[in-house]
């Protein structure tokens, strides 16, 4: 291996190489994310928008005494190419192998674990401030896309950490498009500064602000010259950052090498916030995602050489958006709101075909929710299609403007339960039991796509109060021949003298059928009982098992405070005295793996809910005897 | 009554006075608040300042056709003595008054019952775009405050607002502070664009926009070329508000009846999004308030001839920020962070002594969570104190930013529980079920001082995860002579061979321990299982009640999820035979009422325990032969 990339065996290595091997270090960088994403699925084209970026700061910033908190994450792959991970790169998102956003487990130069958007900012504020506190010299840089920048908390990050009197670096890498295109007035203010440098050329500020740099070492004397002279013709006399205390500078170009590692040096060497403005490229090097950037957002494994098929909504998401535009063509009050998530959720037809009703907020779940509870006052009938993970986002308006208002409010919960490869930050796995704490909600949760049709349309004729409806990534699973939609809160499945009872919801109803059929082979009698609607529980529901002595729940989301202790507690109340046994996720954290296996790990699919069974079945005959009396 | 006010028996009243009886009937206004709000309490600064304001927009818009946005809600006095509530005024706040923030409930002019801050440009937008999208002509107005402004919500709002192409009118309501002094960069901007109007001077961009303002009435002619004619002089060439795509207008005099008038009939016929910057004083026209504004935010009852005395935290809050203190004088890394409740939390002391470890991030909870961890990953010991319903808005940040993180940060939840006036909006009682959820945290609900003392010792001591100690609004209640800080996870007090077992925690503690006197005198054998760390509950805790034949849990919190609920299910995973019954609250949406009076009416009193082991004491006798067996 002859490579530039595998001389990087720790962090800040890559100081050790000539100026002038550079851009083939960044070719290599290039290729080694081309064909691991190839192989192991990920995020692409945010990856190769931030080489250039990634190469510079490692210049010029020594880790981990400096940091960088990447905003989501999903830029870093570089980053781990640069800070020792280059060796085990190709375990990327798989099983036990790297983790494809930054993790304080795998590196200490990843000074947060972290995958949602737009809180680099106020991280790394924290981590400056404690740096200050304790006299560490070490600098603390975010990177945040412009996408993520239309989220609440990088403003609040913003107005906060634009008055403090030290260092702090915020890169403002701007591929002018969040995951899809970015919306709203940031997004076209940035595009205004993009379009006009120097429209305001008040140079007499920009020679004052140069003139307090400090000084810097001979051999950067001429860049940073050259970058003086650039800053000059670029800088602007106002922008929002100025307004908000940050010194700016930009737009530079974010793939050229030389003026990165200038500005960058000069930043270093400043005593207040500085944000510095970079113009990047989603998917620079690559032509397929070149092309199509949001294609190449986040995808799995591909051929490389052909290339990723278009990005379509799949399975849940698929058959919700076609609901959605069934019965928007009868119903003109039915409006769909996204935070910056409309081809994941399946709902590209719908902005097509009824533009005026599509609502994209970008990365602003706590808008989306307090927005659609303007849309229902005003008499409309808002849906918000939103991953679980995000929906913990907008908890409080979910209580505060959603249902204390008494208004209709529609949630679409997709990629709820386990996801896979995105791991840790990105499970959908506490919306069940968070969305229970909310006053007077109802909770669906399909198991098949006719049943969240049928969910839907159950949501718009019921009462007005606030809906969700939960269902997972990927597609609908096995649904045995003699199973129909009923429209029930619950469905019961099985016999009545039976020995062992499973309840559940959602997917885990396709295996809970499938470990019935097992067991049946096996003569154990057994019971199924799905919950169509999960909150509130029917309490019809619970007394058909009353009288099992073994009831085991298997819930696709974490116990505490999950649907099953509920219904352990409906149980508990009408004086069961059986068996009842909670098979639920335990800690909410859980690392990438493909999704069927995770669920396999958690004992949550056909192969564990027999053997739950079967232990179940021995452990409620040898306490039969001994019960605790009273 | 020859007063002005009593003529204003319905919306829009206001409009048959004639103009120069307006400053007549704001001083019967506020003559009104003052005295109600001395009676009752409330919020007294805030509705002084609007005093004006409110009265123009009812003079220029047409309720409800038109709906006005008040954010927070805690400035809409006024408003409620002009839309048909002057007579109802004095049962502000009271038992099944009127409540001390805009309710749906209680007038149709009230668009949105609302408590919490930043969410009024995202709901008026809603509605504003239902009301197109319906083909209402009606006008929508959100007025917020500086202090609202720092919530990311709030911009997250104007990002999506900027771009309609519809009338949408922002009153920015900047009195130069939040509840205490506002802070960040958004708070010195505004203060840079209240100190120098006109300092870019861009006179032909302003006399373009003027241009494109609609015809108006001839009877509003002259004033709206008056108001041009000051607008000429104010405007500025640039705000982050016009970079946001809002059409800016501003600083106006927020007490000049006329400008206010005429700028918002001129806001009213533009179809963009408009910002108006209005400067007001908080506590305008009493003398107290004026000069102490914090003191007049919130407050109880008072004697208006004397004035309130200074604000200061009392009960738990005090001892607190006492605890806070003293850690902090042998602690160097310990720092307390708060989101704008710096006195309501009790760190006023702490600010002053060690200011460099005190952070008031502003009304922005997300990033005070976020910003936490970065202080921790630095080394630091942060504690964020906040109210229980605040913190619902950073449920996300609490999971991904902390808690994923595996660092220390400490969460002080104050006015955890029932809070009483504020009501609905204001009610701590989702923390304990939302808290429950976020993985490897550890909650404690001290019910003394030296419990929460002791409790914030034990977390400092600790191992690195996330922690929350719950208090309730006020004072510590009564305590048992015999009860000594155990400092163990939880305590049992009482017989054995109990025939009934009060479970509970936090203040419940005090009134199980005299509902165990009166029970105790009857002759009824009873025990109390006191919870002091609530997540996780330690096993023996529940063993200890497991050979009771009757437990009670009480709970000041929501039930769904509930610590009572996760209680139930340990006994279940137990094998208790017993009668269990939970008292907890069944909806979260508790409306106003003396704080001890609501606790009563839910049972969470003495009476109420008592009661209820009485009952349940007759039920278990019942249920006794006919359990149901299996």
């Amino acid at each position: 291996m002859s490579r530039l990339l595998s001389k990087i065996k720790a962090p800040n290595d890559v100081k050790k190489l000539a100026a002038n091997e550079l851009p083939e270090l960044c070719d290599e960088i290039r290729e080694e994310i081309i064909s691991t994403v190839a192989d192991n699925g990920g995020h692409l084209a945010s990856n190769l928008g931030v080489v250039e970026l990634t190469v510079a700061l490692h210049r010029v910033f020594t880790l981990p005494e400096d940091c960088i908190v990447w905003d989501v994450g999903h830029q870093s792959y570089a980053h781990k190419l640069l800070t020792g991970r280059e060796e085990a790169f190709s375990t990327l998102r798989r099983e036990d192998g790297l983790s494809g956003f930054p993790s304080r487990e795998e590196s200490d130069c990843d000074p947060f674990t972290t995958g949602h958007s737009s809180a680099s900012i106020s991280s790394a504020l924290g981590l400056s401030v404690a740096k200050a506190l304790a006299g560490d010299p070490g600098h603390v840089i975010a990177v945040i896309g412009d996408g993520a920048l239309t989220g609440g908390l990088a403003y609040e990050g913003l107005n906060n950490a634009g008055r403090i009197n030290r260092n702090m670096i915020v890169i403002l890498n701007d591929n002018a498009m969040s995951i899809s295109r970015n919306v709203g007035s940031i997004a076209r203010y940035l595009s205004y500064v993009r379009a006009k440098p120097g429209y305001l050329n008040a140079k007499d500020s920009v020679e004052a602000a140069l003139c307090r740099v400090p000084k810097v070492g001979e051999h950067m004397a001429a860049e940073v010259r050259r970058v003086k002279n650039q800053i000059k013709k670029n800088i602007f006399n106002t922008t929002i950052f100025q307004d908000l205390g940050f010194n700016y500078y930009g737009p530079f170009d974010g793939h050229d090498l030389r003026t990165l590692t200038s500005v960058l040096t000069m930043a270093r060497d400043m005593d207040k916030p500085v944000l510095i403005h970079i113009r990047t490229y989603k998917g620079r090097g690559y032509k397929y995602a070149e092309n199509a950037p949001s294609v190449y957002h986040g995808l799995a494994a591909f051929d490389r050489e052909k290339g990723a098929g278009e990005a379509i909504a799949k399975g849940f998401s698929h058959a919700f958006g076609e609901t959605m535009c069934t019965i928007a063509g009868v119903n003109e009050k039915l409006c769909a709101v996204t935070a910056a998530m409309e081809s994941g959720t399946g709902l590209t037809d719908f902005r097509e075909k009824y533009r005026s009703r599509f609502f994209d907020v970008g990365i602003a779940e706590e808008h989306a929710v307090t927005f659609c509870a303007g849309l229902a006052r005003g008499g409309m009938i808002p849906v918000f299609a939103v991953y679980s993970t995000f929906l913990q986002r907008a908890y409080d308006q979910l209580i505060h403007d959603g249902a204390l208002q008494h208004l209709k409010i529609i949630l679409a919960v997709d990629r709820a339960g386990v996801v896979g490869e995105d791991g840790q930050t990105h499970q959908g796995v506490f919306d069940a039991a968070f969305l229970r704490t909310v006053p007077d909600i109802h909770v669906y949760a399909p198991t098949y796509y006719d049943e969240l049709s049928d969910n839907l349309d159950d949501c718009i004729k019921g009462e007005n109060h606030l809906y969700a409806i939960r269902y997972p990534r990927g597609k609908e699973l096995y649904r045995p021949e003699n199973y129909t939609l009923s429209g029930k809160p619950f469905y019961v499945f099985g016999t009545e003298d039976a020995s062992a009872t499973l309840v559940t919801y959602g997917r885990m109803f396709s295996f809970a059928c499938e470990a019935a059929e097992t067991l049946e082979k096996e003569g154990i009698k057994r019971r199924i009982v799905k919950l169509n609607r999960i909150v509130p529980i029917d309490p019809k529901a619970v007394e058909a098992v009353l009288r099992c002595p073994t009831v085991l729940f298997f819930e696709e989301g974490v116990r505490q405070g999950g649907i099953a202790e509920e219904f352990g507690a409906m149980l508990l109340d009408r004086n069961f005295r059986g068996h009842y046994e909670v098979h639920a996720i335990e800690n909410g954290f859980i690392k990438h793996a493909p999704m069927f296996r995770t669920l396999h790990k958690l004992g949550l699919d056909v192969e564990g809910m027999v053997n739950a069974v079967h232990t179940a079945l021995q452990i409620a005959e040898k306490k039969d005897g001994k019960a605790v009396s009273i």
